[in-house]
């Protein structure tokens, strides 16, 4: 028997397809060979495969749970969960506390052994896809290589040095040799993140845009989320950031445009125009004090829009489950109107909305024939999942990764009954609190 | 051997006391013998209470859990849970679902399993103490009594009939003999809760407020809510709500204000020298797009600050866990600061602060020696949970309801591995989805 023949059958879910008509399935089944969906439908189908396939069928009885796309984690900078909790709520945090202890600590085993704990925490949040900028991203894509998850994974590139350069902008190199080795994975997509606006000069950022253009790339950048952001690229271009990334000639499809909150009409013109993706992060943002990003208006003139829990010492978890009520709340209050926003839409940011910021819709974002098996099961046997009206608001306002039963990722079963199945998660929280001892001895002096 | 004399002692914890020192004690024990904490400290103790009390111990290893003090939900109406998930984000969701489905549907079943389901939610989120307002409030106090859950039970009086009452203001008769009935209970403080000003004569609210001071129990109302509500109270006496409430000379200790959103300086003035406790219900306000409850002006003041999930069909959620990272962000972009409202603050309303309001402090809301021993323990071994520098952060900004692993209330064991034990959760679960099948049936019609 060839396994990689074998057909695995979801039963007894109802499915959130999120395909263009918004199809919702009760008592659906989703059946899917090697890394495909082969069938999405109401239950009647499955005697047919049965028969088809006989005894070469794995049937997983969802218990009357909601099958969704994999969740899209479209902005993070995953290997800085060993740092979590560490001086939240203080106010120089960032240079008092993060340059330096990056700085003194992050190297490569650091950035593995972290990526491998938030990749953990993402799968077992219901995440199968997700965009990282950092350092020594070659360590992040063994990680997420190890535990089968998909990746967008972006060197960063900045104009001084950083852990894994000792000169300014060696991320460039970096990023070419990455993408080189990376860019016919079926797991990984490799691109390029030069890391601000501000930390860029015009020929870095030219540069960088011309690798994701040669290799038809990923470039992502944090864009329009400083408040000396723009009053730097206003002072000295008298633009705002989005006009003067736009001047560079460096904004097109595949740039994904994460925070943007500092943005104006004009900047929404020209994200739509260039059909960037911009990428929300509304947890970061609002702990942070950052801003709101204007959504609704992004949303009005067809932007894509993805979510994002950014690093986890800025938003702390690295599931999506949690932002999506975090944006559908903030939105609706500061624009004083409950009907905003619905769920349904929200879900959409989560899944084929993030799946369009990282141009990947063709092949993820949505439960139907032919793309790939990215999937994630919310079990409805918990306190908090009772009644459902609704599946999409049950999702949204009642749901937390804990209720994430199974996920599939490229056709392979990472997390079953709530446990990662894909590595071992007692090493790997081993490493991490090993590594926090050790981050405990320097946080003290700083 | 007498049962009720065993000591029960958590040993391998991290305390988080909210005693006024606000001391964190690091792999510390907390013993309770019958309702009440009789040791609080480090390990130290565990021999000598060990070799006094002998066999007669039950030791939990807490793992290196966080041991916090039971968390309150200081405003809900736990009887509407299984209306949940029904119409959110409609813009005449009040009138055109709710109202008609409570006329139609709420009757003492539909409030007695609602109830006993939102309780079962709130245990195993780690709630140890609610307050509630709703009909046939003996029927909750029933249900809470049944799962060994403190509360604080209040029924509506309003100016027109209700589900319990044919004539207006029938609440006032029926508290009367619920408070009667309940006022020497250990778990249940029987109250009053006049609606909110809107909806009751100056006559009325007075008849309330004198109830409650002939039985000295707490009376609570939603003040300073609605829009509409701050234009009637503007038209008729040119005052605000709280100053209309104050001018009627009903607002003392006893009063428990829930969402006190739109309030001006003199408002706050009144609350403070009026000693009356105010309910932030986040959550359940952002949703609805209501505004945000002023607190951080509140705190300056020094006023007494809780929190509260509303009811399920506003909030969804019932645990307090996921009100506080609300809470934190909100008021911190809303207010421009990061470092606002840290995470011990947050705890603090969520645990003494909300102790306060009810005025309960002297027995809960914090781990002491005399107090009553309302305990929830927090895991630390799933992936969310580490690592942590901070304890305060890792539960405001970490943690989510699923990782309440041990709940004790009045020195009773209610929810252990994470599984409700003072009541059979199958059983509960199953009647709410029989009469969410029945809300369907009328809910199609609306």
């Amino acid at each position: 028997m060839n396994l990689k023949e074998k057909i695995v059958l979801f039963k007894n879910i109802t499915i959130i397809t999120m395909n263009e008509n918004r199809d919702v399935i009760e008592d659906g089944i989703v059946a899917f060979k090697n890394n495909e969906i082969i069938h999405v439908g109401k239950r009647d189908i499955e005697q047919t495969l049965i028969s088809e396939y006989g005894c070469e069928i794995e049937i997983i009885d969802g218990e009357e749970g909601i099958l969704m796309p994999g969740m899209i984690n479209c902005h993070t900078h995953a290997s800085m969960v060993p740092f979590r909790s560490l001086a939240d709520d203080c106010k120089d945090r960032l240079k008092r506390y993060l340059f330096p202890l990056e700085q003194k600590l992050v190297d490569e085993k650091l950035t593995y052994i972290g990526a491998k704990y938030a990749i953990a925490e993402m799968l077992l949040g219901g995440v199968t896809t997700f965009c990282d900028m950092y350092y020594f991203e070659d360590e992040v894509a063994k990680a997420s290589k190890e535990l089968n998850m998909r990746s967008v994974l972006c060197e960063t590139v900045l104009n001084f040095p950083s852990p894994d350069s000792k000169k300014a902008y060696g991320g460039l190199e970096y990023s070419i040799a990455f993408i080189e080795k990376w860019k016919n994975d079926d797991l990984i997509t490799p691109g390029i993140g030069p890391h601000a606006p501000y930390t860029n000069s015009d020929e870095a950022l030219k540069e960088a845009y011309e690798i994701s253009k040669k290799y038809n790339v990923p470039i992502t950048m944090h864009v329009a989320e400083m408040d000396y952001e723009l009053s730097e690229c206003k002072e000295k271009y008298n633009l705002t950031a989005v006009q003067y990334l736009d001047k560079l000639g460096i904004l097109d499809s595949n740039f994904i445009s994460a925070h943007t909150v500092l943005v104006d009409e004009k900047d929404i013109e020209i994200l739509k125009e260039k059909n960037v993706g911009v990428v929300h992060n509304i947890g970061a943002n609002s702990k942070g004090a950052k801003g709101v990003m204007p959504i609704v208006k992004m949303r009005e003139k067809g932007i894509n829009i993805g979510l994002g829990t950014d690093g986890p010492m800025s938003g702390n978890t690295l599931d999506i489950i949690t932002q999506m009520p975090q944006v559908g709340k903030i939105h609706k209050l500061f624009n004083n109107d409950r009907t905003l926003l619905p769920s349904i839409e929200l879900i959409e940011m989560a899944t084929i909305g993030g799946a369009k910021v990282l141009g990947m819709d063709k092949e993820v974002g949505s439960i139907e024939v032919g793309k790939k098996a990215d999937l994630t099961l919310i079990e409805t046997y918990s306190v908090n999942m009772q009644p459902i009206y609704d599946y999409y608001a049950a999702i949204v306002y009642s749901a937390n990764p804990s209720n994430v039963d199974t996920v599939v990722v490229n056709g392979k079963i990472v997390v079953k009954n709530k446990k990662l199945i894909s590595g071992d998660f007692r090493e790997i929280r081993k490493s991490i609190i090993n590594l926090k001892d050790k981050i405990d001895k320097v946080a003290i002096n700083l």
